[in-house]
């Protein structure tokens, strides 16, 4: 299979904010609140840059140390995986309607976006991302991902569940945590369900406004 | 009170290393193994300094960019404050030939130390260190503590419970984390029953060889 020949290439990564009490989102998350209570604040410090308001067809913005993070946060990935929260849309079928999730008509991934679901969909496109939803599970949606991206890196995109399904079943290379001083005491929490199995090496620590950028390297 | 002059020029201060999931401790902690399964590993990067071996009598050890860090921790600080956990011995009233304590003859403080305990039991003098044993909770620890200080800083040494507690009761006014690339999966946990109401600035990051230290303003 063509993915096969791009594993030893292309890397799988993970960049996610979070609370310094460990949850990527708050606690009650809804429709209406996709974050939970206090969940928007893990990406202040993200939408205040220019890095990621440009991506997402916004004006200005600022440049700081946590500038070239978001660059390279974003630089050479091929594909992202996504959980279906993160798309959007509530549980169950689609319906004869689906609904095109969070992103609006110009979504900001510029690349092709796979989303594990229980429930098939034809692949949508808007603009220049096209989503395919998977139906086949994680290991699926990384073969096609990494198909995809054609040698270049994949991006495990949350939430937290989807990234600590990865880390247990040993795909993920990178993690890099953008550490806010947020204490959120509920939610999505990362690193549930792993043990000291999961073997990290600290690879640099950033300090930037209102953030931390730890990255770590992960050793299978 | 003396204590209450000295509140506007002495912090109360935490610095403690945690695991990059959020424990103080690993599971499964016994009088045998007080740090809990994996729970050593939270120290190894303290433990190779010479900035930590020297105040601990051993020989050698390394500098690196966590010496400054280790050094300031330890500057300045007039007392400490600690559980029951920390000082050792086990729960339950003192006995007559009571335990000294997980710290030997020469303990490493070089201060007085102030003990969180249900059980009242006379002050403990090894070499330089004072134990002082207080039934009163921790608000009267801490009014202790800082008179013993004179005007020098209070640390809040651990466990988990006794920092959450100080947190909880906004005593702190500063919270240092050495977050280690280590998986715990259970034991004590920090932040454990605080909320987003724990206003934190950052105030720095250093990266360091296996550790990285945050530094945080409590803002009360």
């Amino acid at each position: 299979m063509r993915a096969a020949v791009y594993r030893d290439v292309s890397k799988v990564r993970v960049h996610i904010s979070v609370s310094v009490d460990g949850y990527v989102a708050g606690p009650d998350q809804t429709l209406q609140n996709p974050l939970g209570e206090g969940g928007e604040g893990l990406h202040d410090w993200v939408v205040a840059l220019k890095a990621w308001r440009e991506p997402h067809g916004l004006e200005g913005g600022e440049v700081n140390a946590s500038t070239p993070v978001v660059e390279e946060s974003l630089a050479n990935v091929g594909a992202e995986i996504m959980g279906r929260g993160k798309f959007g849309g509530g549980p169950g079928p689609w319906g004869d309607d689906p609904w095109p999730g969070w992103w609006g008509e110009e979504p900001p991934f510029h690349m092709p976006v796979f989303v594990l679901t229980h429930h098939e969909r034809e692949p949508l496109t808007l603009s220049d991302t096209t989503f395919t939803f998977v139906t086949g599970g994680l290991e699926a949606a990384l073969e096609q991902a990494r198909t995809a991206a054609a040698g270049r890196d994949v991006a495990i995109g949350g939430g937290a569940e989807v990234i600590n399904q990865s880390l247990v079943a040993g795909l993920v290379d990178e993690l890099e945590l953008h550490v806010v001083p947020l204490v959120l005491a509920g939610g999505a929490r990362l690193f549930e369900g792993l043990g000291p199995e999961l073997a990290l090496e600290q690879v640099r620590a950033i300090e930037a406004p209102g953030v931390t950028h730890l990255k770590y390297r992960v050793l299978n």
